[in-house]
């Protein structure tokens, strides 16, 4: 059980759109549409990626986090260190 | 002709990867795979989707930019309103 | 007391050298030094901030969020609502 | 002669309330505001450091690049190479 696990359901479904997303820049770049309209869709996708994650985020926070800090403060504080480094490459990127 | 046109295979292999990936992040939240792990897959992706978009902004240029410049000062100008734009959606995305 | 309580002289610290930084910009302006050595340091006052932002999350996420998880597990979910729309805020921009 | 020397003025001015931006953040960290609610500071000057960004980038695009196309297109292209590696460090930021 994880933090997503109740939301399985849509975070697949999520992840499958913005695989079709991509698929469709791959269309895009053989059928040579303007660039600037590919990047516009690259930026659409790079939203849509960023939202799952933010998501993702939350979720672990509201579950796994919020549960080792019920077991323990030190527990708690190992997983913010964990957390607070995958929100880190997360801003970062 | 485009200004990532003589590249087009290469964004075409890149974004075949990227697609691959994002059906792996599908499989690792179907395999219930621990958040921080797929927070760190999904950050990966974003990067590679960025590269794409710094290379198509320098592509587009290197070449749509650069040609209308060379054709009229307001073409040029023209043109760089318009990438100006598009690069602000990828700082902002 | 806050999650930055412990470390406020480390903030107040890195953030005196952000302003200094800005008024290094202000005046690479003024001088009329080359743009994109302005945009060389844009970018790294810019990644100093994040930086910040990045701690202040963490330090949050260990104080504030994990004692409100210790008093109840309602206490913290509504902490984590708020934490994780701030972090949105932080990928976002 | 910059891209941005006829605006210099109005980045003077943005920049300076930047910099009065950042001095308030420290002012709250001083006076132990709410993390949640520095946070949302921070967030505001980087936005408004971006936009900053965005802007030179424009304006660079704008005077130097199309001016060194219009030259040659080997200057061109000399500049858009350089001028793709700032976007990409702004992007990354």
């Amino acid at each position: 059980m994880h933090g997503y696990t109740d939301k399985k359901g849509d975070y697949l479904k999520r992840l499958s759109r913005i695989e079709g997303q991509v698929r469709g820049i791959s269309r895009m770049v053989d059928e040579d549409v303007y660039c600037i309209d590919i990047l516009t869709q690259v930026a659409a996708v790079t939203k849509a990626l960023q939202a799952v994650s933010i998501g993702l985020v939350e979720d672990h926070l509201g579950h796994c986090v919020v549960d080792a800090a019920r077991k323990s403060p030190e527990a708690g504080a190992e997983k913010v260190r964990e957390a607070a480094e995958a929100i880190a490459r997360l801003v970062r990127s």
